[in-house]
């Protein structure tokens, strides 16, 4: 899947896809991440691409022309396109399933604390998404986390996709149940003898009491 | 504020909080950021941090013994230590709220995609929170994300206090009304004239019937 960035800060989002099962995905092609420097498209000998607020009010709004252009510039790889909003639909795992399948690229549209000239949102958007119920200061963010959560159900970002099959969430909200790994024991704190005694039946009986509900 | 993130990958912590906003308020000491190395407390030659599962399952888990040392390198800077994990409380504006509040260090253990042995959440932790309803492969990412949502409510963080105090979630769920900047037309979608009228009881009244609610 291409993941495009439409960002003023694409180091952050290359720190993160460069290493570790990002940057395996990357190499093996399962993904694919594109970041667009959004002075690159300001149109200004300044590379500005904020103005004040009509009608008043504190900051900054990110204008329209750059992000069109920006937009533009992608040509048939813009795909859909997700702008992080706090006002946006509360992403979650189902959303996650719907994005994982789909067959264009998706370009995130980063907002940033000075937020966004609201023509963006009403015409050059496909969709409009909010991490949560709280407020950070900037969609890259924002943008990572959602690309990170729907490349995770792309077969081959994990290495193994049997680790994603006994995962939480995918089950409704039944959640997992504590795990353990050596040492057996750590300043007097003991892992559960059924789960080092080699009884696979007691072990998964063990597992089903022990799952955390939300 | 002074944040800890112990982590296998600094890079992406240091990439998020050098940059823009979170950068100046590192200039100013509005936040402080340290990264710790879970790597540097493995205790074997290979730095290795992971082992199998007790009583089997796909993947690794994150052993006890390097986080527990991480955690008892940073002595009285420890403070609160939370846990980001898909099984914890799900973040929101109330939490930040009260976290901004802490008068101690915050530290942020990141899990990975492979978990970590249960008796880290069972004796280590103070707090354990999810940035949603969803899985990500990687706790880096949440723990930047409530970082920053965090740090935003610490006067300075965003240079300008007023920012704050006209923004969605501090009101519970009445979120912003849009908002435009320059140009008033573009590719014929104009500003709404009530804004550019200089009628500042007439804009009052279109914010507070724009104002979107979710």
């Amino acid at each position: 899947m291409r993941f495009n960035f439409i960002t003023l800060f694409p180091e952050r989002i290359e720190a993160f896809f460069n290493t570790s099962v990002p940057g395996k995905a990357l190499d093996k092609k399962i993904i694919e991440i594109h970041t667009i420097q959004l002075r690159d498209f300001a149109g200004n000998k300044h590379n500005r691409v904020d103005d004040t607020i009509y009608g008043g009010g504190p900051g900054m709004l990110l204008q329209i022309g750059p992000i069109y252009r920006a937009l533009e510039s992608l040509g048939e790889n813009k795909g859909k396109v997700i702008l992080l909003s706090a006002s946006g639909e509360t992403w979650n795992q189902e959303l996650a399933n719907e994005f994982a399948h789909f067959k264009e690229p998706i370009t995130f549209l980063s907002g940033y604390y000075e937020g966004i000239d609201g023509r963006v949102s009403e015409h050059l958007v496909d969709r409009e998404v909010a991490l949560g119920n709280y407020v950070i200061s900037s969609g890259d963010i924002a943008a990572i986390c959602i690309a990170d959560c729907i490349s995770r159900l792309i077969p081959g970002y994990l290495g193994k996709i049997s680790s994603l099959l006994e995962e939480s969430h995918n089950e409704s909200d039944v959640l997992e149940y504590p795990q353990y790994t050596k040492p057996r024991e750590f300043m007097g704190w003991k892992v559960p003898d059924v789960l080092t005694d080699g009884n696979h039946k007691e072990i998964d009986l063990w597992r089903e009491a022990n799952r955390k509900k939300k």
